[in-house]
C-alpha cells in the first residue's frame, strides 16, 4: 500500500513527497463529467455508488497518492435542517439563511448515520474499489466556513451577514459554530469509522478575520472538533487567505496545516515552526499554463519546501485545467526528489 | 483649512487623527442615492456636476477629513479604447477583454485632457465647492487592478485568464501593464493639476500574487506610476489581501500605505517602518453593529495605531451601512486623541 501521505502527516520521511490535487474529482476530467451529465449535483453527493466513482477516478487517471471523499461541505448543515439547493451558476443556496438565536436554536443535531449514511456508505465502496492501494481522505467544512454560507444563504462577496454578527453579537455567532462543530464531529468520526483514514477540513472563509478576532471566534469551535477528532486519524487543516494568521493557526492540534499559494512553502515553514507536515501550495492558475512551467514549479515547490510536505495546488483545481497538466504536475512531483 | 490628511501623509505629528471613508460617496447615502436616481453610473461619472455634487456630500454629511474624487479606476482603460459598460448585479463588463499581444497593440494611448477631461472638470468643481475646507484625494487604480478587470472581461472570482496569463506568458502581460501605466501617469497628473492634493491607487486585487511574482510581475508598473507622480502630491496606495505582501511593499515610493482590516495597524507598523504614514484599518461590517461598538473600536484603532495615520476603513463602506453608524465612527475619530 502507498501510505506516503500517512506517513507524511505524521512527520515521517518519505523517498518521495506524495502529491495530490484538491477538487481532483471534479469537472476538469471528462470522465467525472460523463459520471455528472444524468445528475443534479446533489443527487451525485447523495448517490453513494456516483460518489464513490468519481472520488476513485483521478486515482485511476492521475496516479495521485491519495484520494478525497467527493461529497459537498454543506451535507452536514442540510441533515441539521437547512433546506439547500444548488442553482447553475450561483452555486449554493439556503432559502431561510440563520440569522438570529431563534433560528440557531430550530436547527437540530442529526443522527448522521440516518441522514449522513449516503456518504459513509460511498467511503465503504471507495474503500473496496481502492483496495488499499492509496490512503482515502474525509472531507468536511470548518464550522466557520460552514456558518459562512448558512449565514448569508450562499456564497457571498463581502459575508456582511456574518460579519456583521460577529460584531453585534459573537457570543450568538459563537454559540451557532458550536452547534455545528457538535454535528461536524459527529460526522468526520461517522467517516473515519466508515474507512477515512486522514481528514481534510476546508476553511474556504478563514480568512475574513483579523487574527485576535479569527481567536475569539472562530478558533474555539475548530478546536473543539480538532481535539475530538485527533487521535482518530491524522487532521489536515485548509485556510484559503490565510497569510495574516500563519502564527495563530501554528499550534492548532493538526497533523497538517495546508495554504493557499500566496505565501511561499518556506516562509510558512519559518512561520509555524519545523514539526507541523505542509500541504500545498501551487497557484492553480499555474496549471492553466504548459507542461514545462509545470514541471519547472512542481520540481521547485517539491525541492525549496523542507519537512514534512504533501505536495498539493494551493486551492481547487479550476475547471478549465487540461488533464494533461494535471498529470504533468502529478507526474514531475513523482519525478524529483527533495 | 483642514489639511490633517496632507500633514499626516508628511509625517507631521496633528493634534488628531484625520479620517474619511473608502467609497464614502455612496450609496449608502441617500444624497448619493437621490443624485444616483436619474442616471446611469457610468453618466454619473461622466457629468461633472453629478460625479462633484456626490464628492463632496459627505464632507457635509459626515464632516470627514477629506474628499474623494467620484469616479471609476476603469475610466482610463475605456479612453485607451476597450468599450465598457455597467451591469446592475455584475459590475463592469469589457465586451472585448484583452487576452493577447495584438490586443495589448491595439489599445491607445489617449489625450486625457479630451478623453478624461471630465473627471478634470469634476475636480475644478469640487475645489470650488470645497473652498479649501478638506483636501481633495485624486482616484485611480493600478496598473495591475485594471488589467485584471480588462483581461478577465469585469469582475471575476479566480481571475483565471489574468493569472494564467501571468504564468504562460509573462513578459507580455508585463507590456500591458505598462501600456496601462503610461496613460495613468497622464491621467492622475491631470488629476493633480486640476486640483487633487494627493491620489489614492487602488490595488483591490493586488493580493492575488504571491510576494516574489508580485514583485516581479505587478510591481515595475505600479513603481514607474508612482516614481512618474511623487514628486507632484502624496501618494497613498490601497492593497486588498495584501497581508503576505507587506515586507514586499514597504520601500515603495508612497507615502501612504492603506490596508485592509486582516492585519492590525501595530503589527503592520511593525513590518513597514516607522516613516510611512498608515491608512485604514477598521473592518467596514463593524458599521453594521451599533454606535456603542464602533464608538468602542474606532478608539482602540486610533490608541493602538503609533506614528503618522489616517483613520478609515479596511476597505468600502457597505451600501447597507446606517449613515448614522459611519458619522459615529468619524465622531468617535474626532473625539479620540491617540
Amino acid at each position: 500500500m502507498n501510505d506516503l501521505l500517512l506517513r507524511a502527516c505524521r512527520g515521517e520521511a518519505t523517498a518521495r513527497k506524495p502529491v495530490w490535487i484538491m477538487r481532483q474529482a471534479g469537472r476538469y476530467l471528462p470522465e467525472y463529467r460523463a459520471v455528472r451529465a444524468g445528475h443534479t449535483f446533489l443527487e451525485m453527493c447523495k448517490t453513494p455508488e456516483l460518489a464513490a466513482a468519481v472520488t476513485v477516478q483521478p486515482v485511476d487517471i492521475l496516479g495521485v497518492d491519495a484520494a478525497i471523499q467527493f461529497a459537498d461541505i454543506l451535507l452536514p448543515l442540510e441533515a441539521m435542517g437547512a433546506q439547500l439547493h444548488f442553482e447553475e451558476g450561483r452555486g449554493p443556496v439556503f432559502e431561510r439563511p440563520v440569522r438570529e438565536p431563534a433560528d440557531v436554536a430550530a436547527l437540530r443535531r442529526p443522527d448522521v448515520d440516518r441522514e449522513l449514511g449516503y456518504v459513509f456508505a460511498a467511503i465503504r465502496q471507495v474503500k473496496d474499489a481502492l483496495q488499499g492501494r492509496v490512503p482515502l481522505i474525509g472531507f468536511g467544512g470548518t464550522p466557520w466556513t460552514l456558518a459562512a454560507y448558512l449565514v448569508e444563504g450562499g456564497g457571498s462577496k463581502h459575508f456582511s451577514h456574518l460579519m456583521g454578527w460577529s460584531w453585534s453579537d459573537p457570543e450568538g455567532l459563537r454559540q451557532l459554530l458550536d452547534r455545528i462543530a457538535e454535528v461536524s464531529i459527529d460526522y468526520l468520526a461517522g467517516q473515519i469509522a466508515a474507512g477515512a483514514q486522514a481528514v481534510q477540513l476546508f476553511d474556504s472563509w478563514g480568512g475574513l478575520l483579523s487574527a485576535p478576532r479569527w481567536r475569539e471566534i472562530s478558533r474555539p469551535s475548530l478546536q473543539r472538533v480538532l481535539e475530538a477528532l485527533s487521535d482518530r486519524a491524522p487532521l489536515i487543516y485548509y485556510v484559503n487567505g490565510g497569510a495574516h494568521l500563519l502564527e495563530a493557526m501554528r499550534d492548532l492540534p493538526v497533523q497538517a496545516l495546508s495554504v493557499d499559494w500566496r505565501v511561499p512553502l518556506p516562509e510558512v515553514r519559518q512561520r509555524v515552526g519545523p514539526a507541523i507536515c505542509l500541504q500545498g501550495n501551487l497557484d492553480p492558475t499555474a496549471l492553466l499554463s504548459s507542461v514545462e512551467v509545470i514541471r519547472e514549479q512542481a520540481e521547485r515547490l517539491v525541492r525549496e519546501t523542507a519537512g514534512p510536505h504533501i505536495v498539493n495546488l494551493g486551492h481547487g483545481i479550476l475547471p478549465t485545467t487540461p488533464v494533461e497538466n494535471a498529470r504533468a504536475f502529478v507526474d514531475a512531483v513523482h519525478a524529483t526528489t527533495a
